[in-house]
């Protein structure tokens, strides 16, 4: 018997390290989209993937399950495109790294009886397409969901399957919630570090340079994140990073005036919360 | 022939480190000086150190070369202690992560023909004390003289030998330009560290602190450093942490308008600039 197909929309990191790490277990016959055939031929030779296309209506025709993995504002125009192709039986979900605005457009593109799961694995390099593919890049790792009330239980099922079998667990969440939650843990340590790269490299002389060290290395460590990816991100989760970056500039705000204060006391009180919090974030 | 002593005042993580590191080459005798009697037993059960002193006076006594390790604000306040105990042909130097303020201090206070060479070697981990001595920690680092210019080159040549003997190179600045540069590169890094912790963990919830991925802990690594440590320093050096703040700040304005506009053209401007800053960090 042919296991049914799953359809991988996108073959960068992500998709195609997902289409890598389920291909092993064998409970889906693995096939991948991409406009570039270059992604496709390279995802075959490495046996990444079963079978490829670069037509997105013949790669979601048949596929029990359509994931589509690429930047989340590609992942909307991708919906639009979908909802003339597939039917009733299907089910689809994303890989985005927004949720909201993803399922909003989901509910608008496909058709009736085609549910809609958004997913979203906290899972991730610095690096990306499909030669940075890491099979096992799952492993361990957290994969949101954000099923909504009306979707059904075995849609949810599908893809909760599809992540453990690439040895993932799978945390429910709202979409908003989940974009209120990833601009704190994600997005704003992002714009954080492009913003801290940005100020301190064009400050430093030659020699200063020599003296960067692993502060400022972790600091920075993803500023050279793909911009494109990150664009999309800042725009689609607008509100919530907006917030976010505020919280923190609020508490920037609050050490600088302890600083130029000289207040003795409210800094070592900012310094031991801080030291808290951050104890709190991997040792609850 | 018994070789010069070297009097470490301070057996933390720095002077520990350097004690254990220098004594293995045998070019001085390595006395400590500390006023916890415990961590003095523990770095001569270790064989750290030569020799040990709980007094100050006795310490420095007949010592070529004495080396400050102590948190910043404590150099300044043993410097003062020290003016009355050294004499002629002793040298003094430090290991403080702020200069301007220590090489003032040490003009005043040290008498007529006992130099003084501003020290600050660039390394250091998230841990501190005696206990977490890495025998080793100043090889391949780089450690920044501040000398002035009457310092005589004698005393500098004294304080080079030492960081060349424990595998550091030497990177001459004048004090005020340490001071900015490692506002930039490390306190800077650290002060956002610490908002970031300070905004971000308040706001999660039980499911939130699941997702908190590897942006988080890079941009938050630092956060748990020791607080009295980092009071002193942001005091000591507040005028260059300001500005490094503020320099920090507008950069994330910059980036907070082009979010808030939603403007693709100057965010995906803003990122591809802080990426370019970023690499030219480490790969000039």
């Amino acid at each position: 018997m042919t296991p049914p197909v799953l359809t991988v929309v996108g073959l960068g990191l992500i998709g195609g390290s997902l289409a890598a790490s389920v291909r092993t277990g064998g409970r889906w016959r693995v096939r991948a989209v991409d406009r570039r055939v270059s992604s496709l031929e390279y995802a075959l030779g490495r046996g990444f993937i079963d079978e490829a296309s670069a037509d997105l209506s013949a790669g979601v025709q048949g596929a029990e399950l359509v994931v589509l993995a690429a930047p989340v504002r590609a992942i909307r125009e991708l919906l639009g495109e979908l909802g003339g192709l597939v039917v009733p039986g299907q089910v689809v979900t994303d890989v985005g790294s927004t949720k909201a605005s993803i399922v909003a457009a989901a509910r608008a593109a496909l058709p009736p009886g085609v549910p809609f799961v958004g997913g979203h694995p906290i899972a991730g390099t610095e690096r990306s397409g499909v030669q940075a593919v890491v099979p096992g890049l799952f492993e361990g790792r957290t994969c949101v969901l954000t099923p909504e009330p009306d979707t059904p239980a075995a849609a949810v099922a599908t893809v909760t399957e599809l992540w453990h079998a690439v040895g993932a667990q799978v945390l429910s969440l709202e979409a908003e919630e989940h974009d209120r939650v990833l601009a704190l843990v994600s997005h704003l340590p992002h714009a954080v570090a492009f913003s801290l790269a940005a100020a301190v490299a064009p400050g430093l002389g030659a020699k200063g340079a020599a003296l960067a060290g692993p502060s400022l290395a972790s600091g920075t460590r993803v500023a050279e994140s793909p911009a494109a990816v990150w664009r999309d991100i800042c725009l689609e989760n607008r509100e919530p990073l907006l917030q976010a970056i505020d919280a923190f500039g609020e508490r920037l705000a609050e050490l600088r005036a302890a600083v130029a204060a000289g207040d003795e006391a409210a800094l070592m009180d900012f310094l031991c919360r801080a030291a808290e919090a951050r104890g709190t974030l991997w040792r609850p």
